[in-house]
């Protein structure tokens, strides 16, 4: 099985399957092409809370503002998972996360640069650089990645490092961070869901805000805070946007008290 | 087969493909993943229209508005297709059709709650609920759905209805509905095509439209009424939206006269 | 292998593919559904660019502004590749290039026109004439067509030519017009790469833009100007929308000067 992540819209991702197709017979899964341009970090975030859903495969991912310059391409090894994309970091929390999950049975981790002299274009590794390492990968099985032609060990400390923030919590009131915005309008923050213990509201910079297990707790149109699917604290409207509601974007900070 | 139809948008059907194919290796076939959010009458319209051209497969369908509260978690067998989805109707009309259209086989029909003890999120049962039973069913095979873990037998009669609404006519004037209206902005109805019989020319609220059996007999940007794919009176412009020129949206009524 | 591009949306789409695996066993793969409307011109441009990536396939293909009117449905046959769609213009640049990759094997290249009586409906051949009749050569084989019974012979150039208008040059101005807007907003000129030559800036329309290779060499929100992965010249903003910037819309001619 190969995945396909990118910011590329369409036709684009169906340039990279036919080139894919030529190489490995493989059975191709869309992850998400239309994540926020140009944007490793939400990318990353995506990443690292869908791919951990997948049987062993080869995860192609590519959100790279950097294309044609000189950063890297990266091939990495986690167990019997390999992640193929450029060396900007959005590969490294769902690294670590695979890493985690599969720890009790000592995967293996490496990583490798993708080295392809004179690519046919300056502007698509996709199609050039990554969709060809990663059906070579697929081709060779994840166990044999280290012969793949185009690969060369690489320590994965070279590789570009990026974390996503972590909230923290002092006197009663939490510091969190906006992660992501889906596509409903809710904004998925960084705050780890058992912090909020169980309160029944929260104050959401002042604001009282209901807690609610369900969206259908509330009337629509009205505001709520939930534990999402992903473990994180969210702001969402039933029926409508939280985003628009909380007047939260992706990056912005908020803080969040336990109301009495 | 296994086809998957939501409102989610992306990525979160992804999470969901991971899950099926970490139990069962189903060939995927998206219908859709940006129906109306939250409106369980326009995936029903969709699921009605569009399931019944494919081979004996199971269905996923989750519009959810409720997901999380005690509303049931369904699967219905007609024949040798399963639908599975949340029990707000979604799925009702598209097994009438089913029913109808393998009548002459006297198909089996047979409910089932989906049971999952606590489930990992209360906001994402497509991946959590949803996915799993859809999955056990492919791997099962339909004709053994009733083997299937987490099923339990249920009436069809117990599990909520959902009746899209049928036009009526009277002294020559036709009361109809827009049941959903497509991409391409064409507003379609629950008016019958054969109740237009052979005219040249409808009063649609009032004004003269031409009927017409192609885009291409009216001028680019010019409104016409024509016998959509799904048999069904649409009212449209040839190359524009024919929601914006009639004023109409998707629960609007509207009433029609045959013009002289 | 079956692809399908389309400017149909969702869900029409899975209608087309339930019809076809009723009728054979493919592997699917999506090409884009989300093309601009009824526009065979900019089809024919992704076609082009995207289908030559992959192995021997049957490709069907609809856009198709004059459906339900007489315009023939063809398929056409160039080497191991098929080719479906309406004879509107949008499968021939296609056709050309596949030619041209294939020529040193004398490729076969065959019409047919699809000739199907009483089609369900006058406005979705693409599920009731341009599926079935691709997924019945795709089940025949590319290379035993013409066993296809829907198919009758036709000569090429009885079917409606389409040509992607050519850049021109003169006095060191470059003529050339913008074929199609992707979705990150780069203008896609017919220019060919190669007329930039080692230019370090460029006039278009009178204002000088650096030409790269790469977005990265200018700074977020500037624009400039770069080879596209088609090989065609692109007005482009780093991290931003290229059309916008310099004012350009599919269609739209511009004048470029090789700045000293």
């Amino acid at each position: 099985m190969l995945t396909l992540t990118s910011d590329f819209g369409t036709p684009y991702p169906a340039a990279m399957k036919g080139v894919i197709l030529q190489r490995t017979d493989a059975q191709l899964v869309d992850i998400a092409h239309d994540l926020p341009r140009q944007d490793p970090r939400a990318a990353a975030f995506w990443l690292r809370e869908t791919v951990p859903y997948f049987s062993p495969a080869v995860h192609l991912a590519v959100v790279d503002p950097g294309v044609g310059t000189d950063r890297r391409a990266v091939a990495i090894r986690v167990g019997s998972h390999a992640l193929v994309g450029p060396d900007n970091g959005l590969l490294r929390p769902v690294v670590r996360r695979l890493r985690e999950s599969l720890a009790a049975d000592d995967p293996v981790v490496a990583a490798y640069e993708i080295v392809v002299d004179d690519p046919a274009s300056t502007t698509f590794h996709g199609r050039d650089v990554f969709a060809p390492a990663a059906a070579d990968i697929h081709e060779a099985g994840v166990e044999s990645i280290a012969a793949v032609d185009t690969l060369e060990p690489l320590s994965l400390a070279e590789c570009v490092e990026l974390e996503l923030p972590t909230a923290t919590r002092d006197d009663g009131t939490i510091h969190g961070e906006v992660l992501v915005v889906d596509e409903f309008g809710n904004a998925i923050t960084n705050i780890p869901g058992a912090w909020l213990a169980d309160s029944d509201a929260v104050r959401v910079d002042g604001e009282r805000v209901p807690v609610a297990e369900t969206f259908a707790s509330v009337d629509p149109g009205e505001r709520l805070v939930t534990v999402g699917s992903h473990g994180y604290v969210e702001c969402d409207v039933n029926q409508g946007r939280g985003d628009d509601a909380f007047g939260l974007a992706a990056g912005d900070s908020l803080s969040l008290r336990l109301a009495e």
